[in-house]
């Protein structure tokens, strides 16, 4: 068998790749291992629970409308590590730079890095930096690790029948905008990606009420972070697709590209699970935030299994997981 | 200004790009950060000390005489952690893949880090799998993370005048043993790579005597390692050609390729400066240790700067910081 490209897209496929490294003799290191597929693990050092997770970024432009890859890299594990419920506290940085590559270039991904760290008070602490020759590598692949500190972890597996999804904001920007910049289509309006660190307002909601369970809906989009939630929680999601906010640039898009918008990856965007009681005033906590103006509670919690869509013209299909992403090189 | 193979090759060049990093607002969780280009960083969480480090590797074959791109992957990152004083806990493993690597290449790598990993009962508890498409990447790099918890930290920085230097073994092995096995050179005897986990090796060093500096000998090699000692510790090294042990198939190579085999990569050594009363002790335990078995007294510590070589002849002359490892994508 052959690596595809969809052995990296996020979904279904990378699971053969996965498995490989899940039959690894220790995968646990006493806390939440590799065995949980979740978001990071989660290491108990003394009295604390040490989370751990690393990203990394392959995305194509290097900027595109809204971000680049140095303040994605940055990002992809800030919120893995606040999905987890941790604190992030330090990043590591591996570089690997094609022969030939701006050194001006470099230096821009870089400060856009520092930005994006500054935001969350997050430190970049260690790294490491190899060199390919020409050809053997096309500019530049960024892999961040990072570790953080959780009070209180949160799962993606924690969702119980009755609990409010919500989303932090509008799905698909981040896919769609890379698509955009990359085939330069003309929308009517520019269509900028959502990444952005989450980890504040993750805590903001956080200290507002109950999460129960949490992902943040990258590769393979929302449609793939839902369904693991689901399954994993071992229950039922409804989603109403009138209250799932989508640009309609993004809607306009996806409608000419033929591409879910469910399916592409996001950047700046949580799936939460929280009881339907903390539902509004988490949801007014996010809507305060910077990254959660758009926030919304998309759908509810049942017995049963698989994710079905209520849809605007009142029938209903399911949410499948993705083969993959749609959009290859995404992030 | 373009990015050149020297800027990945670990030596004086590489300090322009790790100089961008350096002015990153915050480079220091409150231990040991990135300002202090040890091997590793340390940040306190609660009452522990965590060590954190990462490495990519991009070695070329993906198999050599002695080990491969998963063994080296895994090693590089818990020597840098054994060499802060850690004893590591966990890794993280980023894997950049090109479409249409074979799988079953894929799967080999996989149990030769797990093998790696077991030696020193360290798990595999997170990672990232991206895939570029064919032409972009050349086969696979990987990039480990790792985090551990040092109860004695020990620095690069800590020669003090009278320390005696011992390495823990043949130097200029990893280095060469690739090169012979890239440019299939017909050496009498082959070369083995001594890429190898330490972190047991040099934990029983610990609990036998006090180190006061510590340092993997790996890009630039020992010529690097020790130099950066000096310099950062403020002190100068005088070491006696006599004592460094080289094998013979490695001096033939060097000799044949005109590559100093003290500024080639070893992935399985430590260079330590120890207090001269426990010296002897501290060889011993080396020497006791599988992977320690041609560990030697090299060299003194007095005041002073620079590293000195005084050699078999009765001359003396600079050991100089090399601008980057001879040997193109090593590890
Ligand atoms: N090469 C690998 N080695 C070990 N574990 C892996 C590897 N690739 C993925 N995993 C694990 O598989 C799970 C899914 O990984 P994935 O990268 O999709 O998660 P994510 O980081 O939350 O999503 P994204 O990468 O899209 O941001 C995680 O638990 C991750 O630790
Ligand atoms: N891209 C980077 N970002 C941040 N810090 C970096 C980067 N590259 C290197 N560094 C820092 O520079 C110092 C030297 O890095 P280097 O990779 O040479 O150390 P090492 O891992 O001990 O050696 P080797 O990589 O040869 O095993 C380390 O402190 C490292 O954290
Ligand atoms: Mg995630
Ligand atoms: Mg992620
Ligand atoms: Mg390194
Ligand atoms: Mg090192
Ligand atoms: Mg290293
Ligand atoms: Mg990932």
């Amino acid at each position: 068998m052959k690596i595809s490209l969809m052995h990296g897209a996020g979904g279904e496929v990378m699971g053969e790749v996965v498995d490989l490294f899940s039959k690894i003799t220790n995968t646990n290191a006493g806390g939440i291992g590799l065995e949980a597929l979740d978001d990071g693990a989660v290491i108990p050092i003394g009295d604390r629970q040490v989370v751990f997770t690393t990203d990394s970024h392959v995305v194509r432009p290097l900027f595109f409308p809204g971000g680049d890859i140095g303040r994605i890299s940055v990002c992809g594990t800030i919120n893995d590590i606040a999905m987890m419920g941790g604190r992030p506290l330090a990043l590591s940085c591996g570089l690997i730079i094609e022969e030939g590559f701006d050194f001006d270039t470099l230096s821009k991904i870089v400060d856009s890095m520092d930005r994006a760290l500054s935001e969350e008070n997050v430190s970049l602490v260690t790294g490491d930096t190899k060199v390919m020759e020409k050809g053997a590598l096309d500019q530049i692949a960024i892999n961040t690790a990072g570790i953080g500190v959780a009070e209180t972890i949160v799962r993606d597996n924690g969702l119980i029948p009755g609990d409010a999804i919500i989303v932090s904001g509008t799905l698909g920007d981040h896919g769609f905008a890379v698509l955009a910049s990359r085939e330069e289509f003309d929308f009517a309006d520019q269509i900028i990606s959502d990444v952005a660190p989450l980890s504040g307002m993750v805590h903001a909601a956080m200290n507002a009420g109950t999460i129960h369970a949490m992902k943040d809906p990258t590769r393979g989009g929302f449609a793939s972070a839902i369904n693991e939630m689901a399954k994993k929680s071992k229950v039922m999601i409804r989603i109403s697709e009138e209250e799932v906010p989508i640009r309609s640039s993004v809607r306009a898009a996806s409608q000419l590209l033929g591409i879910d918008p469910l399916e592409v990856a996001n950047e700046g965007k949580v799936v939460m699970g929280v009881p339907a009681d903390d539902a509004e005033t988490i949801l007014k906590v996010l809507k305060g935030h910077r990254y959660g103006k758009d926030a919304a509670i998309i759908g509810t919690v049942q017995e049963g299994t698989g994710v079905i869509m209520e849809t605007a013209a009142g029938g209903e299909r399911f949410i499948e997981t993705p083969m993959g992403d749609p959009v290859p090189r995404v992030c």
